[in-house]
């Protein structure tokens, strides 16, 4: 119980405070990224080229973010690090990867911090086609194609965006459109109905 | 099959013409009901109150718009009729109600006018709370509270929210983050994977 509880937590990208580069040379770098990402898209933008852009070492890069990931996370403000969602999802018994999935969710929705940042990267991505496909090509990138090579069965990478999907709505139904009871229903109110879909969408049938 | 591809059509809202009342008195009407359902919620907006706002008779509206439900698909351009759905979705064997449900969507979908009316209402509620609340009374009203009566299990509103929720998430990975493979599935990729879900949540476990 103690794991699921401390798994959220290592999922949740960190908000990362100052850092010995200087709160300038911080600032310079995710102006940077944000532009490069929104010219390029999510595939094409570098680390080079945002350093680049930036005016700062491609090798200091590297070591303030660690990954075109991490920093397209601190750049957007991305509460959730995919790579660290997929991790959760397969670390355990193969039976519970859709209920440690919902509960995972819930968990992490129930942080007013993470779940306003979540719902203005879903407000700007309905409002904008260009911050919706730099989106979309993140999330394809880490958390589909990771997720999907995990999943022994075919159509992974279809498998992998229904999880999505299912995510996404939920998410909606519960935040944006806040219908009763789906707004209000606790973890255990919704592991029985969910867990098993997620459960089909990665494993397969389930009896 | 040929059943199968008239249902949406049913289901589809009809987008009025002029009628006899004049292009005025149909302009004053729908202004008056969006100004009365912004004002007061779905629930509250009354037909009466809407003709008085709008300065005509109450019996007139009623014989123009038939009913509020009607009304509100007017006002606010909405291209689905929520009863319309669960008719479809109820009405033939129930162990197709999922997949039924999942081909009539996508079939709905497959029309740009429709799906460019609901995403202009799904952007406008993801931007304001006011029309957000709006909608999920609207929704939970005259599609979760008419499903949830045609189950026969715990939780109805809940399983209800639980198929909505699914939908919209599908709507979202597909049309606005638009991610492959899911955009470009068809539906007989999809009812194998998404039709259980459905069925699922509206009849119970599927062996």
């Amino acid at each position: 119980m103690s794991d699921q509880q401390e798994a959220p937590k290592r999922a949740a990208a960190r908000r990362p405070g100052r850092r010995p580069g200087g709160a300038d040379t911080r600032g310079a770098v995710l102006e940077a990224a944000r532009a490069e990402f929104g010219a390029r898209g999510y595939d094409k933008a570098s680390m080079r080229g945002i350093a680049r852009v930036a005016g700062v070492d491609a090798a200091l890069l590297h070591h303030y973010f660690g990954s075109k990931e991490q920093l397209f996370l601190a750049a957007l403000d991305f509460p959730i690090d995919p790579a660290a969602v997929v991790e959760l999802i397969m670390d355990g018994e193969r039976e519970q990867m859709g209920e440690r999935l919902v509960r995972f969710m819930l968990t992490l929705w129930s942080q007013p911090e993470i779940l306003d940042r979540l719902l203005a990267v879903l407000r700007t991505a309905v409002g904008s086609e260009q911050i919706a496909a730099l989106l979309r090509d993140f999330m394809v990138r880490e958390l589909v194609v990771r997720l999907a090579a995990e999943l022994d069965l075919e159509n992974p990478e279809l498998r992998a965006e229904l999880v999505l999907s299912q995510i996404l709505g939920l998410a909606v139904a519960r935040y944006v459109l806040r219908a009763e009871p789906i707004a209000s229903a606790t973890a255990d109110d919704l592991v029985p109905l969910l867990a098993p879909t997620f459960q089909r969408y990665l494993v397969g049938p389930v009896g």
